[in-house]
């Protein structure tokens, strides 16, 4: 083989692997957003064939020789052929490592195992649930012995989601933040709450879904490349590359805070993804690179953005077109207060930024003890809801709305969590960065999102996976060491200010 | 090879066929009712290396042995084997005659060219759609070549859509019916002309929603396995088996006929693909056999069954819950002579059942000249409007509601259009010999669709693609040969009680 057959070979390979990963996460997409209810078996039909497929071609010969005489030809290589011969090896051999059998088994597990969950959490029935999440558990314990026997399982787990994560990481940071926001939470409780009336009452979905057009438009999504679905649990999804994203919401009828901030916080996802440079399309460097880094964009268009003083100023005369009888006589102020009302509450992606994180906290904790045996799935429910009772002092009313809440267990994705509140810090060290050249509160009391976005898109989005999340906060923070100062520091001051502290 | 692996091997073949059909489908369908606008490159760069993928399975040596094998012990195999071999040993022959590189070009052409329409008739702009007809035309004949020489490519395009049509049946059956047809239409143009007022005015889109939902319950469709979705031009689609099946529709706010007679048209279809016996999902047997036989069923319900007395009757009181201020006032007898008014007019699939045919012999007679090179893409708008002047005497204002109306030519659906007049005239025939042993109408009346369908189930369903288009006629007709009295005989009784003629 010459290196420019090969360098070409490299191309067509990501190509090819692209197409399969359109067809079958569209296939996904498609039965949580507008497959007839009874056709999972059906398409668990095709995904299973189609598994079996990419499982062939990831593995086959062709490829193992082809990235080994790459490998052996790193020199030659630019820096994006580097990359994606590292991320490609690494997949070979995540992937050479599972038996092909226990990889097609897994793959049609988590589409029984998430409608297993669908329906558990429709019955407040964990019991539904809880042999499809201890096959799922065994199985990725299982995978991460095949792939790397040397590592901790969860160790292994936190770097697949964020390559670089351990646990000694997670421990250090979770500790410190705890150490501050807990007391955080005390001092609020004992001041008057704020009221958030303004955000509950009757808001028809077509009227939220013209919010939520409008809220893409505000954040500067491209509409061309970037479509809204409905669907049980929120996510965002690129098809085939960054040029065909799909953001999804939820409309609550009597509360239209949740939806107006998954869209919001989908869409920091969609612009991170569609921001990849171009040239990057159908590689495996198209789209971000790590969850902790794709969380630090979404929770800083969420909050960061979505709930400051100047955003809601923005978008009140839109809610007040949208809901008059609603919003006429609500001031910025108390909106603004409302949507920043600190209250420690059940549901994790409806809770506010100063407890968030202790909910990803408990998520880690009881991950950590079932992969180092201390309690089984079947402790679950008892163990999340003494977790809620310990850091956040409430008493968790049901599983639908405890351990059932979250769509991630059943999808396979455990160590993903931490990602969440690592990347909600790494957002409020990103904005202190970004203020050092940008007026943000001036950009979005303008209107005008554009230098925001493209501060975000010159250090961090256009890079795709084409360098480590460590580089990319390199170059994000000009140098500087992360610090978990930055979060706790923004968000003392921002809740000291409202609840007079 | 023994025969008991080549009997598992066949069954696998068809099983990843449907896998990789699944995929491709859902590709397309999700570009036409989902995709955000500007997403069609990313959409066809997947489906190339797909369908790349699709013509190496299909075409691979393994599959010529395995189906050449098969053939050899043709008298060991039961009838369903035997219909499979047969089925995808032509697929074979067809797909092995066309160079890959021609196969993967043509199907990237058709997205282009399903864009390229899009956006022709939307700016009433021929010119832009014509080169891609024309790539599209010459692909098509192209192909037949390919494939048998022998045959004149449009007999062959006729027998792929259904299988034993001919230009010779096309020819009688047009005459047929057009001399007792074109005759009716001006008897009906002396009567004084039935007011359709009642379907015009303001329907929101939401309310025609739940209309549509109504309606799918109504004709019987099982919610379960069949989706709704909105789409520029209505069709019917299988997902992987028949086991995920979407109906689509398109909302006119100012006509409420247009979605209602939509849904129900392809609710018909619907049907009749999930009509299909279990047993036969994920093979080539599954779901309907043919272009005419599918018409025969979705034209027997947007028709016979949904422009019946009865049936008007039936949804009147639906009609009325959800447009009261519409619909309080008006009769059944008045409604039942609105859906059925007969007039020439521009748009074939808004078309009443007496002109419908004729529609549908001037696209006929069109691709019979352009096939035999008597006219030229070019000449398609003049020599359009030309044939709607003479049959219909009516004057084609622009090329939107005249030439660019269909998907079909953009979609490589070249042959197809008779089917939709044969289908009608077979339905008619189903209904007289359906009214043998059931109660049709008392059946609409009592408001009850079961009876009908079970008939349709056992005599035309069930049989998916295991029979031949022949061998289901001669069943459900009960080996009465065809004619197209019964049709003809239909329509004049119908309009003759509505027009007093």
């Amino acid at each position: 083989m010459d290196l420019k057959t090969a360098k070409e070979l490299l191309m067509k390979m990501q190509a090819k692997a692209s197409a399969y990963a359109h067809a079958v996460d569209l296939l996904s997409f498609d039965g949580e957003t507008v497959a007839p209810p009874k056709t999972v078996s059906n398409r668990a039909h095709a995904l299973e064939i189609l598994n079996e497929e990419i499982y062939r071609l990831t593995t086959s010969e062709e490829t193992v020789e082809l990235l080994d005489f790459l490998g052996e030809h790193k020199e030659e290589l630019d820096a994006k052929e580097k990359r994606m011969v590292e991320i490609l090896s690494r997949d070979l051999k995540f992937m050479r490592s599972i038996p092909m059998d226990e990889y097609i088994a897994y793959e049609k597990l988590l589409v029984e195992a998430g409608e297993a969950w669908k329906e558990a959490k429709n019955n407040n029935d964990f019991d539904h649930f809880a042999p499809f999440l201890e096959k799922v558990f065994a199985a990725v314990k299982k995978s991460a012995a095949y792939v790397d026997p040397s590592i901790d399982p969860y160790d292994f787990w936190l770097n697949e989601f964020e390559e670089g994560l351990t646990r000694e990481f997670c421990e250090k940071f979770f500790e410190e933040i705890k150490e501050r926001i807990v007391p955080l939470i005390h001092k609020i409780s004992e001041r008057p709450q704020v009221d958030d009336s303004c955000l509950k009452g009757d808001f028809p979905e077509f009227k939220q879904e013209a919010l939520s057009y409008y809220l893409m438009d505000v954040i500067g999504l491209d509409k061309d490349h970037v479509g809204l679905s409905t669907i049980e649990h929120p996510c965002t999804i690129s098809l085939g590359s960054h040029l065909d994203e799909r953001i999804t919401t939820h409309y609550h009828r009597e509360n239209v805070a949740s939806s107006l901030y998954s869209v919001v916080h989908e869409g920091g996802h969609a612009l991170y993804d569609t921001g990849s440079a171009d040239d990057l399309v159908y590689t495996v460097l198209d789209g971000g690179v790590s969850m902790a880094i794709h969380e630090s964009q979404s929770r800083f268009y969420e909050n960061i953005i979505g709930r400051s003083r100047a955003f809601i100023e923005w978008i009140l005369p839109k809610m007040k077109e949208l809901f008059p009888e609603k919003y006429n006589d609500v001031t910025a102020d108390e909106l603004y207060k409302a949507v920043n009302r600190v209250e420690p509450s059940f549901i994790r992606t409806e809770a506010d930024e100063v407890t968030y994180s202790l909910h990803v906290l408990i998520r880690y904790e009881l991950e950590k003890k079932l992969f180092s045996g201390e309690i089984s799935v079947r402790d679950l429910p008892t163990e999340w809801n003494k977790l809620y009772k310990e850091y956040l002092g409430i008493d968790v009313p049901d599983d639908t709305q405890g351990v059932l809440q979250d769509v991630h267990w059943s999808d396979g994705l455990i160590g993903y969590f931490p990602s969440y509140a690592i990347g909600s810090a790494y957002g409020a060290q990103f904005l202190a960065k970004m203020k050092e050249s940008v007026d943000v509160d001036g950009c979005i009391s303008r209107g005008d999102i554009g230098q925001i976005n493209e501060w975000n898109r010159e250090h961090i989005w256009k890079y795709g996976s084409s360098k480590t999340p460590k580089e990319i906060l390199e170059i994000a923070l000009g140098g500087e060491p992360f610090s978990t100062d930055y979060y706790v520091n923004y968000l003392e001051k921002k809740v000291s200010e409202i609840y007079g502290l």
